[in-house]
């Protein structure tokens, strides 16, 4: 909403300008080409061909172990890639995964020019392939529309450097921060329109999760029913495996992929009995308190490849989660309603910070209205003071 | 934001729909004209006078003791009022109060026809306005835009029917609902864009109060200082009195009118130390619990011609406004930060409804930009069933 008049420019560089307007002006096709697909666990890429000023072909990551963006870009582009300019969101591969490296397919499509968004964040690779590139005589430009590039795969990066899943939290709640009533009822804070937007942002994730204690309060299924897409793994954080044989995530295992996560002591007859109903059990490490230290839980999640993951509350876990700075994004949901019970926690129960500045909060919130209700969401910022330990 | 098709009118009523169009259209220009001024404890009310298809004067109410809308703008038609429609938004008056009657105003201008939004809800004068001027030949027509007419005095209303000032409740708080930190700091949980909304909003109401926590802990000025207008009336719900001397409200009471409104029992001592600083106070009847009886003070706030009436906090006494259904309207400015302290009470202390269908709602709610905070806005609506009486 800041409104950034015209930049002057010093004559000398109008030229040089005129190229990073025209590379810019392709580079966000490229960027909105990579939003497409469900590639996880690996990133979202897009990829476009430019030859004598006019777009050739497009191309994006659609799914692990198809092919990479630029492969289908320069695929659709046939004998027009030759002497192209392959514009890529992310620098090309250079090693042999599920794919040959892509550096090999632009070389041997004769492209002249490779522009790239952002470098390969990825510590466990030997990037190199702007080096690859550049030796073999390709003209490389690195950095173009970098930080909208290092965005599109924001939730990859944090996945492949620390090891842990993209986190968004979604909180429903009423004006006065309440996801229910004194009696515990909270169905429904919010309207439709909103649930069917929480259905849409499932689709959108590798995995949802809920605190034991949602589980059994909501007995919710979790899954996408009122959007387009597939249903996400479904996950539930419970200590001591008190998840009921008859909750239906339980029931319904069978159909849609269910994973819950206990502490090492919890009792063996109840893992048990949730394996023989398809339910996939896994045994975390405590935290200090004896419950699941979430963050080893999170490490777990990341091994089996989930990339996003949105956790849908409770109050407890969304605290954990705040007070040990693990949530990446939030999304919030609130209904013009005061439910206010006076002695139950509200939407997030934690210690919290000293001053409203050393708040956790989305700096650049996007507003938006979803029926009567808002849908406020956005990366979280944690300033820099740190929080209490008290989780 | 629903869309309404064009209705079907029956061919015979077609020339009526078309008169019926022209009236309210200029109906709609004396609501916005009525929207101008001050007129507290008088109604809003606008009037525009039409001759010959065109906007000859227009008018509103601008303060108590001047001239009503009808007579502004007859004044301001001269002799073209003669033969002319007179649009007004409430019905004329019909009796002497610190002005003539209306009536008599619009019979020696010779006034032709008189269209009226609503009729006068005032049960304490006998309107008979429209009868004095149908029986002195003037063709009258009642109800046209009524509801928006209806809405233009809705405060006055309230004031005129129940003795009770429209009630404003503002809340300013986090997306958690949370007004303060876990060491109370409230400073500031909002923007500054919100901050100047509230000050405006402040000008337009004739008080604001607070609560003696609210008072105590953020030691508030309650004045208008980043927006223009006039400060209204300052109140503290406080009942044994312990505002203390060195208050900024009791330090400024000399500029701006201060009321404390305190039990019967609250220490006399006290109440002589705060009226040599210029702070008025009142006893007001207890409740059971010996707290203010909050229907009684606004009672007696009314009766000292408090129309609009904002509550800022705190939450003690916004959940006893709540649980006994006295707010008409709230105005929630959130931010997109997470305060959550566990162990105290959120923006609203009260133990609210059994279920979410029951809990108080902005049915229309509007939402707005604030920066990056919202500012939703709007009528409260109270469901059916009766709240629980603990407040």
């Amino acid at each position: 909403m800041s409104a950034a008049g015209p930049t002057r420019k010093r004559s000398g560089t109008l030229a040089a300008s005129k190229a990073e307007d025209v590379d810019s002006k392709w580079m966000k096709k490229a960027l909105e080409e990579g939003k497409k697909g469900h590639p996880s666990p690996n990133p979202h890429v897009g990829s476009i061909v430019v030859a004598n000023g006019e777009l050739v072909a497009a191309g994006h990551h659609e799914r692990a172990g198809e092919d990479h963006a630029e492969i289908t870009a320069i695929k659709a582009a046939g004998l027009k890639a030759a002497g192209a300019t392959l514009y890529v969101t992310l620098e090309p591969c250079n090693h042999h995964g599920r794919t040959p490296p892509c550096t090999e397919a632009i070389l041997a499509a004769k492209i002249a020019r490779v522009i790239v968004g952002c470098r390969d964040p990825n510590p466990h690779v030997d990037g190199g392939g702007i080096d690859k590139l550049r030796e073999a005589g390709v003209e490389v430009k690195v950095g173009v529309c970098e930080e909208e590039a290092r965005k599109l795969i924001a939730p990859w990066t944090k996945f492949v450097t620390l090891g842990l899943p993209y986190l968004s939290l979604k909180l429903a709640l009423s004006l006065d921060g309440r996801i229910a009533t004194r009696t515990g009822a909270s169905k429904w804070v919010t309207g439709s329109d909103a649930r069917a937007r929480v259905h849409a942002l499932r689709a959108m994730h590798d995995a949802v999760a809920v605190g034991i204690g949602t589980a059994i309060a909501d007995d919710p299924r979790l899954t996408v029913r009122d959007a387009p897409g597939p249903s996400p793994l479904r996950v539930v954080f419970d200590t001591k495996l008190r998840l009921p044989q008859n909750a239906r995530l339980v029931q319904t295992a069978r159909e849609v992929a269910t994973l819950v996560i206990c502490n090492a002591d919890a009792p063996v007859t109840a893992e048990e009995e949730l394996v023989t109903h398809g339910v996939e059990v896994v045994r975390a490490p405590s935290s200090a308190e004896g419950r699941i230290d979430v963050s080893a839980a999170l490490h777990l999640l990341a091994e089996r490849g989930i990339v996003t993951l949105m956790v849908e509350g409770g109050a407890e876990l969304a605290g954990s989660l705040l007070a040990a700075r693990l949530a990446d994004e939030l999304h919030a949901f609130i209904a013009p309603t005061l439910l206010g019970p006076r002695g139950r926690p509200g939407a997030v129960d934690w210690a919290g910070p000293d001053k409203p500045a050393d708040a956790p909060r989305i700096s650049n919130p996007q507003w938006e209205l979803c029926g009567t209700d808002a849908h406020v969401f956005g990366p979280l910022s944690y300033p820099e003071k740190n929080p209490t330990a008290d989780a």
